[in-house]
Parts: structure tokens; C-alpha cells; sequence
């Protein structure tokens, strides 16, 4: 029978009448025919409140035990979704990450899957049941609960539609599709048909916050098609896949943008790629996202290195930096907050070389300044202040034509 | 090293404030030299608005499906105690039900344990750390996640004392200790040094709510010492062991008493022993608690069997009787409400013959109706109208003389 994975965010499971909706759902894709497993995210309201009681007993509360109690918000939207669907006559059962064979390694609060042994679920489906898998969390091989971090239970229900072989994962969300920018801010904005794993790989690490850039990344290496669709509306989504038809003669096909990034400038007295490198495995280990790099080496000037993070990240680097003082041999550093990000993305941006120089052009003519550049086959990122971020997006919007960008 | 386990039940669990008392006196235990294990009751508060969670999505929510809900509440409290240990300089982990090796049967809701594999208790013991295992809770032969039912957290620290060999169980409670009755209502009440076993398993089944029957037979199958003690203040509490030594010429050693009684009587037209033996089979296979049982087979009249039952169990016993009445063949049911139990305690009864009577003479004398009656070799319970109770509760106290079970 053929197999398919829903998976559904906080915002789809806030209350009774939701988790009966996502019930709903679950049983219209069983009746089609599919063994059905729905992946939950936690509950928003329980893991604020988790949160707080961990924080009002310790500044530093150890990962290992903030992962048991974060687990419990998945564990019980995982629960709730099997009662309703009992209730509607429907055999199910909910299955925490260990249950649903979810191995990870042992980084706890940002684990990573290392293995799912899906053969418990297989027998569920045996038994005719609508499998409920508790998201954003696995277990250690030392036999501990963690979970899995942002984007944890899209990992989630991504690696278990490659480990199913599924038909497909339905990222239930609160938009109704990828769009070619933020509808909210850019009001030209189109829905797209199709959007290729790459596009959306740097679409979501750019900072769209519909889907996160670890599923892409699986659902492109396990080849995965994923339909990003709305769980408040019946429309048809955007589906993500291998290769993008009608739409592949779009240049840029989509704009993106990040706020509340800051910018660290550390400076050497002298300069060795070895430096470099400690510096960056020092912060991955750390799992500090570092975002853009920019090396500067001028005669005459003393070497620098600067890089963007997120806002929730920066206490962690420059403590990591500050500790890292010495070894790391670095003379000072620096930051400027007050950042933002903004992207074009297209696959067809690899074979026209202009793109940049026009991005460039249209926002020197808005009058708005470039601070950094980073680029790759299918995007160009720029950082400007973040007061100018909207208007860099929709004049990037207008630049290329994006309103033209139409949902087939 | 010698090992202890500590008990704590909701209300010592209730805040921040309780959690770090909690983590004081393990720390307390622990400087001591003790290998020490924590076990926590589920989080009042969260239990309920689990419950009402699910309520709202089924009035016959599955079972299964209610232990992984109720299961995380006992969760969170345990790694809530291991971080506020930790946050004083002390190694903690917690461990839920299946990762502390607490196997029990396949009933949900009302599990039995019936194996701890503590080898990794041990293991954390040999690193030094204090466990914190969460309560009420264990793992089937299914590897489904099950809850415990009443008592479930006194039962789960008695059963981990058993395996690991430990010194004694400290039970925290609201109460400093077991009294001759309940110091609010009988004014004279004093604490007891000790008790046995026997006689703390009448007082517990006969409504006081200090330990639950089940941890204290568990604590006598195994003879592990266990000392009812206040969570609140540092005072000595009552030990529960095997022989009770200077107040053992104390005929009687408590008066208990319950309300919400429920009285159940069946009638046949003709009445055979099988009868009997399939009703209370079935009764006890839904798990439905029937206390005293009263036969009466008079010429003349038709066989009656009465019994009693708590107020909870009431809609439940009725169902399970209407849902078998063909198969049971009786021909009526009747029932009363609003009656009381009221017992007398004490392992010097058994040789003390006229105890009843003097318990039945005062009664009539205080004009208290007996409705049922049942005794056992330590103690004696009547049934009561519910209004009478507290006044048979200190006149039988005073009969006694219970004020002389000096406390020493």
C-alpha cells in the first residue's frame, strides 16, 4: 500500500478544534488509500511554559534534562491526534521518537537522526492503524531522550518518509505555498506550481520560515517529494522536487529576506588559513550558524574575517570567541547589529552572469547600501540595514519581473 | 554504598520553591553517604489540564493513549528535580519508567509492576549521580507506555528499594506521620512512632490517605523499612517495618474512616456459589475495587449479595453489572448512597475477642446506625450514614483510649 507522511506545526495543534481538523485530514488520506503516518510538532503553549519552569530553577539548566522535558510538548500533541481519531472510529496509535526507532547522535536540544528503524510503524500498518509519531525527538545510544531542534519534526517526518519509502511528505503549514517573496510585505507576490529541492534549500536558509533547510536537505539526498501547503485552507501547494518544469525559464524566482541579522568582524595581526579554520570548526562545534563570510586581506591593512549570525545566536558566539581568545590568536573583534539579509534566488541565474550586476544596480538606485555580498549558482544574498530590508524586497520584486512569476 | 529512595508526591512538587526543597533533602540524604534515588509523583496541575485535553476530544479516550498523555506529568517533575539539583553542584539525571527498567503488565490506567531491571540505576549510582525516576509509570511488554494508577509513586519507590537492595523508603507526605486517627477531625489524635506492616495496610485501605495499600504490600513482600515523614517539617516520622516493638499491648492502634461509600446489592432469584465467583471476577477484571462484601441467604427470602464500592467506581460497576446481568443471572439491583466506613486498627486485636462487641455497644450507645459490618484478624469497619461518621471516628478514639498511644 502506498505510503504517505503528514506533518503538522504548533500552530495546526493549538486547540481541540485544530488537532479534530488535523484528525480530519489524517482520515481523507487513509480513505484514499495511503497508510498514513502524521508527524506532530510540540504544543507552543506547553513548551513556553516547560521553558520557563526550567529557567526559573537554573540560568543553565543542563541540555540533557531541558530534552526530557521539551520531549513531553510532542509526546502529548502526539497523544491528543490518536484520541481524535478514535473517537471519529479510526484505529491509531502514537508513538514517541524512541518507539518510532528514532536514532540520533547525542547532541542534546540539536540532535541530528542518525537512523530510524521503521519496522515498529510497519507493523502498525499491518494492523490497519494510523501511525502518530511525536516530532523533534529521537533517542541517544546511550539510551536517552533528545530532541532534535528547529525544524525538528519536518526532519522528522521527512526521514521517515525516506525510511517508508513514502509517496510523498505534506508540510502542513500557515501559508498556502511557496510564494516568490513574503505576500505580507511584497504585495505582488505569486504562489509557485514548483519549486526545485536547491531553491528551496536557499530559499529556507534565507530565512523563509515555511519549511527548514535540514528537511530540504533530506528530502532532496532521499529524493522526497514534499507538497508545502495551508492546514486552514484546501488549496494546492507548492510541491518541492528534483526537477522544476513550466517555471525553469524564470531567471530569479524568488526574493527572501532575514532580519535581525548582526555582523562579527574579527581582525589578525597576521594571517594564517589555519586560524580561519579553527575559528569556524570552534563556532560549528558549538553549533553556531555561521551565515556569510567575508575575508579581507588588504596590503597595508590588518587582515580581517567578518561574518554574519542570527540575533538568538550572539551571546553564545562571542562567548565561544571570547574563550577562544588565545588559541584562536585573533587581535580584536567587532560587530554591527541592526542587519538584515536579502536574497534573490533561480536555478537560471547559473547561466546569466548579470543577475548580480543588476541586483546591484537596482539597489544602488533605491539608494539603499550593500554591506555584504555572498553568492552561489542559484543566489545572491546582500546585507543592508535592516530599516531598508522591505524596500530592497520589493524593488528586487519589481527588478525581476517576479509578479509575472504565475501560478499555473 | 548504602541506597535510599525517597518518594515525593504532587504537592511537594507544586513550585519551583517545593522542587528546590526536594533537591535539598536529596542532597541532604546524599551527604550523608547514601546512594540516593528520587521519585517523583506527576505535576498536579499539568495531570489535570491533560485530562480536561483529552476529555474535550473523547468522552472514551483509549486507555494507551491516556498513559502517554499522563506520563509526561511525573516526566517533567523528574527532570525538573535532576535540574535543580544540578543547579546546586550535584550529578543528577532523570529516568522515565522504561529507561529506569520498570516493566509492568498490559493494563493502562492501572498497571502492575512486575520486574525493575536496575542496572542502570547502578550504573549512574557508580558515577556518582543522584536518579531522579519519574513515578507512576513503566513500560509493557509491548514497549507501549503505561501508568500506574493510584499509589502508583509509593509503589514504584517500594519497588526500587526491593531491587536495589536499599536501606529504607522515605515517603514525603503533608502529614508528619501516621496517627491513632486524623488529628482534623479526632482532636486527640496522636502520631505513632511505629507501626507494622499488617496494621499500616487496614489504616491504608480503610481510607487514611497517607500510602497506598499497594506500596505497602510491596514493603512487606520485600520487608523494606519505610518512614512516613512530612515534606514540610523536620520531624521524625512513623517507621513501617515487620515487628512493632513497645506499643504492641495497645489493643487497638487506630481509628480510619472514608466517605463517599457506596453500597451496590444484587439479588437472585436462586442463588449458586458460581454466581457469586463470575461477578466478582468480572468485577475485578475491569478493575473495580469492592471492599466489604456481605452475603445473605435467609429462608424465605431471595439471596442478596451486598458490597461496597468508592463513589469513583460507581458508573463504571453499574455498567460492568448491566453490561453482564444475562450472563451473571441476577434478577435485581439496588444501591445506597451517601454512607461511610469507619474502622478499628490494631494487630493486639486478634487476641482480644470482645473488641467488636465494645466497638458495636459504643456505637449504639452514641446512636449510630451499623448498616454492614467486616472484620479481619487486626481490625474491625462498620458501615455508617456519612453525617455520623466523624462522630463515631472520635467516640470509637475515645473508647480506646487512643490519646495513651503516647508518642515516644
Amino acid at each position: 500500500m502506498a505510503r504517505i507522511v503528514m506533518k503538522f506545526g504548533s500552530a495546526a495543534l493549538a486547540s481541540t478544534k485544530h488537532i479534530q481538523d488535523v484528525a480530519k485530514r489524517a482520515i481523507a488520506e487513509k480513505e484514499r488509500g495511503y497508510d498514513v503516518v502524521v508527524v506532530t510538532a510540540g504544543m507552543r503553549s506547553m513548551a513556553k511554559e516547560l521553558a520557563e519552569m526550567a529557567c526559573d530553577l537554573s540560568d543553565s539548566a543542563p541540555k540533557r534534562e531541558l530534552d526530557v522535558l521539551l520531549s513531553t510538548s510532542s509526546q502529548l500533541s502526539s497523544a491528543l491526534v490518536a484520541i481524535a481519531l478514535q473517537e471519529e472510529g479510526y484505529h491509531a496509535v502514537s508513538l514517541t521518537g524512541w518507539q518510532a526507532g528514532i536514532q540520533t547522535d547525542d547532541m542534546y536540544f540539536n540532535a541530528r537522526i542518525d537512523d530510524i528503524d521503521v519496522s515498529r510503524i510497519a507493523e502498525h500498518f499491518a494492523q490497519g492503524q494510523i501511525v502518530i509519531v511525536a516530532g523533534e525527538q529521537g533517542i541517544n545510544y546511550s539510551q536517552n531522550i533528545t530532541t532534535l531542534g528547529k525544524g525538528g519534526a519536518e526532519t522528522t517526518a521527512v526521514a521517515i518518509a525516506a525510511a517508508l519509502e513514502a509517496e510523498r511528505v505534506d508540510i502542513y503549514t500557515n501559508v498556502e505555498g511557496v510564494y516568490t517573496a513574503d505576500p505580507s510585505h511584497v504585495a505582488r507576490a505569486q504562489k509557485l506550481k514548483e519549486i526545485s529541492y536547491d531553491e528551496m534549500l536557499e530559499l529556507s536558509n534565507l530565512g523563509s520560515q515555511i519549511i527548514h533547510p535540514r528537511a530540504v536537505e533530506l528530502a532532496k539526498k532521499f529524493q522526497i517529494p514534499v507538497i508545502i501547503r495551508s492546514s486552514v485552507v484546501d488549496t494546492v501547494g507548492t510541491l518541492l522536487k528534483e526537477e522544476v518544469g513550466m517555471e525553469k525559464n524564470l531567471i530569479v524566482r524568488g526574493v527572501a529576506y532575514e532580519s535581525d541579522v548582526i555582523r562579527l568582524t574579527v581582525g589578525y595581526d597576521a594571517y594564517s588559513d589555519a586560524s580561519l579554520a579553527d575559528m569556524f570548526t570552534i563556532l560549528a562545534k558549538n553549533r553556531i550558524n555561521v551565515d556569510i563570510i567575508v575575508q579581507a586581506i588588504i596590503d597595508g591593512l590588518k587582515p580581517t574575517v567578518s561574518f554574519t549570525i542570527l540575533k538568538e545566536e550572539f551571546a553564545e558566539a562571542l562567548r565561544v570567541l571570547e574563550d577562544s581568545k588565545l588559541s584562536l590568536g585573533f587581535s580584536f573583534a567587532d560587530f554591527e547589529i541592526g542587519l538584515a539579509k536579502v536574497s534573490i534566488v533561480g536555478s537560471g541565474m547559473a547561466s546569466n552572469p548579470g543577475v548580480a550586476a543588476r541586483m546591484f544596480d537596482r539597489l544602488r538606485r533605491e539608494g539603499i547600501p550593500v554591506k555584504m555580498v555572498s553568492t552561489s549558482e542559484i543566489k545572491v544574498s546582500v546585507v543592508v540595514p535592516q530599516d531598508e530590508m522591505i524596500c530592497a524586497a520589493n524593488a528586487l520584486h519589481d527588478e525581476f519581473n517576479l509578479e509575472q512569476a504565475l501560478y499555473v
